[in-house]
Parts: structure tokens; sequence; C-alpha cells
């Protein structure tokens, strides 16, 4: 998605070698515009899929996934991040633990919210180690649901994400596919989408 | 805003004579087009008095937040909770103390968001005491900005949020205005939009 990779050019700052912030187009300042152009594109490629709901992790990947469900025309998951496990068998619940930050929690789903009969599309704005999106995927499972994509906004090609979500069956789309990062240099290679 | 009011009516479930979950519609599973609409209501009632950003805290508040934004023509941003204090001079930061959930975090923000130029739409989700709404005013100042008003989705009439808000010199607007919870009941009050 060309849009995106010009934004990411021209705002996104390389860290070292594996961090790159968008926190002046994603993550903390939110363009709406792009947010609506990502839903339309991630729609497009999907709406003759049959997804029923979109699903995303909180809190980064909730402004595009709300579109792209606008876009679909279903409605929109937000899988939890809770600090403790919950007691009770009316939700799913699967420990995600995040090298890059470091955190540990447990991702959550009301199991009300899920049924065999769903389709859901995972959008998610970063892949790197693919952790988030193998967590949303076990909580899928759980509920007995068909997974229909992973769509991500930003790839970090250089990781190991993709082969680990494509090694269980699960087809990637990334609207932006980093290959390289250096301090102040960012590469692409070209997106899927 | 009538929508949101059949909505709660609906579906809201009144769990004791303080907790209303609304996680069918705008907490955990989220209708898009209730979202939309939300936004254009926000939208027709704050689009002359020049809002230049939208803000909102993570996470329930993002996505009415970012189509009040679209709507508006104007950037989002997104008050992130973290756990512990930056010591960086880029970040304004307060700490919030949620009495409800006997939780404390750090409200943050990156100074480049702000400029005293900035008129500020602060929206969320709920209002109870007014704690969150409190922080990101207090924020706001921090940044030299002026806060053009306060948008609510839902506010709990019989807590002390608007008084404290009102009684800082803050528009608080809210969409649904519930006067009365009980096991099962869920009575409303005269909307403000």
């Amino acid at each position: 998605m060309k849009l995106l990779e010009d934004k990411i050019s021209a705002e996104g700052k390389a860290l070292s070698e594996t961090v790159l912030k968008v926190d002046s187009f994603i993550n903390h300042l939110v363009d709406p515009v792009l947010m609506q152009e990502i839903g339309k594109t991630f729609a497009a490629y999907y709406k003759y899929k049959g997804v029923t709901k979109v699903f995303t992790i909180e809190s980064s990947g909730i402004a595009p996934a709300v579109y792209t469900a606008a876009a679909l025309g279903v409605p929109m998951v937000i899988l939890k991040k809770q600090t403790s496990k919950i007691l009770s068998g009316n939700v799913y619940q699967t420990n995600i633990t995040s090298f890059t930050k470091g955190t540990s929690y447990e991702l959550t789903l009301n199991s009300q919210y899920i049924c065999p009969e769903d389709r859901i599309l995972i959008i998610d704005d970063f892949l790197a180690n693919g952790e988030a999106a193998t967590g949303a995927s076990t909580l899928v499972k759980k509920g007995g649901a068909e997974i229909v994509g992973i769509g991500i906004l930003i790839e970090k090609v250089f990781q190991r994400g993709r082969k680990r979500l494509e090694d269980q069956g699960y087809e990637v789309r990334s609207l932006a596919r980093v290959s390289k990062l250096a301090k102040g240099i960012i590469q692409f290679t070209e997106a899927d989408l």
C-alpha cells in the first residue's frame, strides 16, 4: 500500500535494527484518513471471503480494524490484555509474552463473541515475531471458528512472524513490508496489498 | 442520542447500582455502524468550534474518537496508560487512580503531539467520577492548549464526574445519561445530544 509506505518513509523513525516508531500516524497520534484507506484496502481484498468478524488486539490495532470491519459490514472484536487469569468459564485466554517489550499478559476473549460458524479476519498493526497474532489465532481455535486471514499494517520481514504464522497454515497479507531497519534507514520489499 | 440509548436498553447489562456493562457493542464486541453514527453526532455539535485534535484514552474510547476525528477532519491522539513514570522531558504525565477498578496508571502524552494553538475535544466512553477526563484535561493544560469540550458516550448521572468537570470550567456533552442503575434496571434522563 503505497500511501502507508510513503507515510512510513516520511514520518517513521528507525530507532535500531529492530525498532520502528510510527507514533505520529498510527500508535499515538492517529491519522483517521489513513485508517479509512487501510480499512478500504483490506476490505477490497477480503470482501469475497465471507468474513463474519474482524478481531484485533488492544490497543494499536483498534483504529485500522474498526475501519476494516466497517468496510466489510461486520462487527469488530477487541481482544483484551488482562494482567491476570480470569477463573471463569465465560472467557478464553492465552498467555502472550512479548520479547520486544519484556511483558506478559493474558489475551482474553469472552466466549459469547465467537461461534463455530465465524470466519475471522485478524488485523494488527505490527508483525514481528508473531506472538500477538499467534495468541489471537489460539483464541479463535478455542472458539471453534475459522481464520480467514491475518492482515498486518507493517511487517518486519527480517523477523520470524510470517513464517511462524504460515507454518500454522494461515495466510498473511501485509500493507507494508520492511526488509531492513538501521538508524535512519527504512527499506521496503514488495507489499502484499 | 436515541440510537445509543436504544442499544443500551436492549443490550446493556446493569450488574449493580454503579456497574453498567456494554461489552456487546462498545467495549469488547464493537459495532462500527454505531461508532460512525456517534462520530457524526459529536461532529455535528462541535464542527464550528475550531477543534484541531480529538484526544481519547486507550482503549475503549479509540473507536468512537477516531470516527469523531474523521468527521471533523482532524487527527486523533490516544493518551497512553503507562504503568510507570517516564523520566524524559518529551512526555507529559499525570497519575490516574480508578476507584472503580482499584488500579493506578500514568496517563501519558508525547509533548510533540500538542501545541498551545491546539483546541482539543476529549472523547471517552464513560463518565463516572471523572478521573480519566480530569487526567486528560491536566495533560492538555500541561501542553498549554485549550479544551473545547468533553464528549461522553455514557454518563452515569448519579456519580460526580460531570460536576467535577463543570467546576473546572469544562463543558460536558453526553450522548446517553443514565440516571439509575439496579440489577436489570437501566433508566435514562434527557441526553445532551
